[in-house]
């Protein structure tokens, strides 16, 4: 086995020698679900796993707090993943979980919310498999969820929503393109499906492309008068919450920077957004209960 | 504030005096997520809240073993809910809810998985809302997130899903017939829109339904061969795994009577099924990477 040398996304070499560190057994990659962003909204396995593992392969969005719950001894490696900027790119991601692994290594990789919602954790899973490294995938709860619960709007509710569609609205770069200085478009949406009623649509990474969305959207049949709620860093100490409509989006967007989720749909009318609602919300169609 | 008495599932009165038990100060209620079954799974607010709690207000799905998690001082309270058998109705957990917050009680109301996907939860925290009873909803991992990470299928995966919806293969009564019986039927979902390729179902509760389904998807334009993945008590240690088809989704359906998950899309021909693969799996159109 030859050594690995890496840089994370500070530019720090990251190198594994594989001698002192690693131990006399097989290693092996979690693919954890690190939650919204809470450290209280880990799961008790995410933590049992983050105190006992060797190296932690994280991303951006995973804070400070939930990282310092690794054990003393543990490798952190930050991989990044903000768009095109600062990140390793995701093929170097892959052959470092494995190459980690082959060297004995207890690893957790963890990501954002859960492993298998726009986490691209598919592409990790596969490529350990490939590898014949050892992987298992660790449920996490995902950012809508935090972001539902917190404003008190269900995804789900008798009468408004049956339904509920996850969608992103930054597009993954195709397959073969993932060297290509991972350059992330606006998503090829089935914006008719998208548009039914009695459906809820939640949007993950969609801020940018918020104005977009909403006229595609409506373009489609959906009513300008739809509510949307649009939560910025859902459950941490600074989210903030937004009620507004389609026809509002763009312009509630705009004043945003974070990471967000929009949640489009009648249930987002539920949201009880009193004290943190940012915008007067004059032109919702549909009337609390 | 009058005394409150209900009976629980078991048939036992439950009876809370306000009395001795009921600290001075005012009562909350939490909804929280209990995750898809493994206790592990639990997020480390639930596992704090569940010790902490007066009283716990739980349904069916919620295990012994969780359970087992709330202090010894507080009391359980089973409330059911297997579709129309041995059932407190909705209308009565809202009661029951808002009448032990009013009496001081610090009340965790135990949902499997998520509160607010297919959970009801909306229904529960507009009651407190509607009685001024403060409500707090602690998100959880839902069953299907636990399903797709233990049998390796993620629900988005670049090329094959760029979207994944989550309905349920039973609908809930509609408003006003709460309390007549708690029938649930066949849910009127957008078929059409289900339909749509490149996009991942997630079909809770849909195994007695699985044979409707899967033909409803087939008209409505979904390939015959289009992978399932049922995954029945997802996250425990009795689960169990099929890797099928809609073809042959009715039969797979009719060997299980445990709750389940369907995983429809090509996504599920990912799954890692090796050794808990319960029928062969001829007809798969769509090949493994």
């Amino acid at each position: 086995m030859t050594d690995r040398a890496d840089r994370d996304c500070d530019g720090r070499l990251v190198v594994f020698d594989g001698g002192e560190r690693a131990p006399a057994r097989a290693g092996k990659v979690w693919l954890v679900g690190a939650g919204p962003g809470d450290p209280e909204l880990l799961t008790l396995k995410a933590a049992r796993l983050l105190a006992a593992a060797d190296v932690v392969v994280h991303d951006r969005l995973v804070s400070e707090e939930i990282l310092k719950l690794a054990g003393a001894e543990a490798r952190l490696v930050h991989v990044g993943k903000k768009k095109s900027r600062h990140s390793v790119p995701q093929e170097g991601i892959n052959d470092l979980l494995v190459a980690l692994a082959r060297q004995g290594f207890a690893v957790v990789r963890l990501k954002g919310g859960d492993p298998f919602v726009f986490g691209r954790g598919g592409e990790e899973m596969l490529a350990c498999r490939a590898a014949r490294v050892d992987c298992e995938v660790v449920p996490g709860v995902t950012a809508a969820f935090a972001a539902s619960a917190a404003a008190g709007a269900p995804l789900t509710h008798r009468g408004l929503a049956q339904a509920v569609t996850f969608v992103t609205g930054h597009a993954a770069p195709k397959a073969g393109e993932a060297n290509a200085g991972e350059e992330w478009g606006e998503p090829e949406l089935d914006w008719a499906m998208l548009a039914r009623a009695n459906h809820t649509v939640v949007v993950y990474m969609g801020l940018s492309t918020a104005p977009s969305i909403a006229a595609r959207l409506v373009a489609a049949g959906r009513g300008a008068g739809t509510p949307v709620l649009v939560v910025e860093h859902a459950s941490l100490p600074e989210e903030r919450r937004i009620l507004t409509t389609l026809a509002g989006l763009g312009e509630a967007a705009a004043g945003l920077s974070g990471p967000a989720i929009l949640v489009v749909g009648e249930v987002a009318a539920l949201a009880d957004v009193k004290g943190v609602l940012e915008r007067a919300v004059q032109d919702i169609e549909w009337k609390r209960a």
